[in-house]
């Protein structure tokens, strides 16, 4: 496989974080891959942007951080304004059309999708938006396989939690089908 | 503030993962120092050695891996083996008793406490054996105010669980308090 260099943005609270680390340990536990998986907190943090960053390969990885990710998801518009620039050419940007209001071309594929909206209506509460975001995140880039991931959640994630975070990635994949979007090739 | 290299390390399902990161927006949102926390994954995660690695400093971090770690934290024996042989001269190595039996001297203040079984013995369960060792940590190196540390489990930290981990960092507190063992001042 080539390496994947993969940013996920949003603000606290948003689960980015959890979502890298559900996506690192997938990828090394339960497919052989090398993952390194950070964050850097500062001005961000204290200003409500989170960012973690995720490297995955079947080679070694030396440095942790992502300077241009081919994969970049923003879960908000501040995230988007900050990090959009940054986007490896032929890369893959995903934004959530509820928090993300796309204001220039990248040189890369832009996906806008209704996670927020569309968790919200199934569950009522956006809680397992990060889940339903590394579904779609999936579907268009398929790094890892569903059962791989839902073996982590099965480890992870506290029994009241489960289901509702295994329905939110399934209704992230089903956004990306329905919106007939192939799955993608990153430069 | 001098710059902090810390690294946590165990098996996984221990939190060492989570207690990092614990530590590392509290430093970051209630004190306003920089963090940076990582983990990488490897032949580590599939043969069961977790190590999650902070920096904190005043300053700019670059570099987000720690080499020589001042305080390092071993929950295995597997973890140790590995990692003891790392520490910076002058720092801290904070083990467990019941996983860990020291093999030899390194150029640092040992401190062995038995975490795992105090909080057995208190709770009945191993769940937050990582709040127990984040706070004998904090009461050895008081890197960040109890208060801080609160002010994140209270954000983050799922309902039925809070009184729990707040309890077990209480424990290790206290732990330390009774060994008397002083705050150290760390080179």
């Amino acid at each position: 496989m080539e390496r994947y260099r993969i940013v996920f943005s949003g603000s606290g609270g948003q689960g980015v974080i959890t979502s890298s680390i559900i996506l690192a340990e997938a990828a090394v536990i339960y497919e052989g891959l090398n993952a390194v998986q950070s964050q850097s907190y500062g001005a961000e943090a204290r200003g409500g942007t989170t960012r973690a960053d995720v490297i995955i390969s079947d080679g070694e990885i030396r440095f942790p951080k992502v300077n241009q990710p081919n994969i970049l998801v923003c879960l908000t518009q501040q995230a988007y304004s900050k990090f959009s620039g940054s986007i490896r050419p032929g890369g893959l940007l995903l934004t959530d059309s509820h928090f993300v209001q796309l204001e220039r071309k990248v040189d890369a594929c832009q996906v806008e999708l209704p996670m927020y909206e569309t968790i919200m209506n199934a569950m009522g509460k956006p809680t397992p938006l990060n889940l339903c975001m590394l579904g779609a995140m999936l579907s268009l880039v398929p790094l890892v396989k569903t059962k791989s991931i839902m073996r982590v959640l099965d480890e992870k994630t506290p029994a009241d939690f489960l289901e509702m975070n295994k329905a939110a990635f399934e209704i992230g994949k089903k956004l990306v089908a329905e919106l007939g979007i192939e799955p993608q090739e990153l430069a």
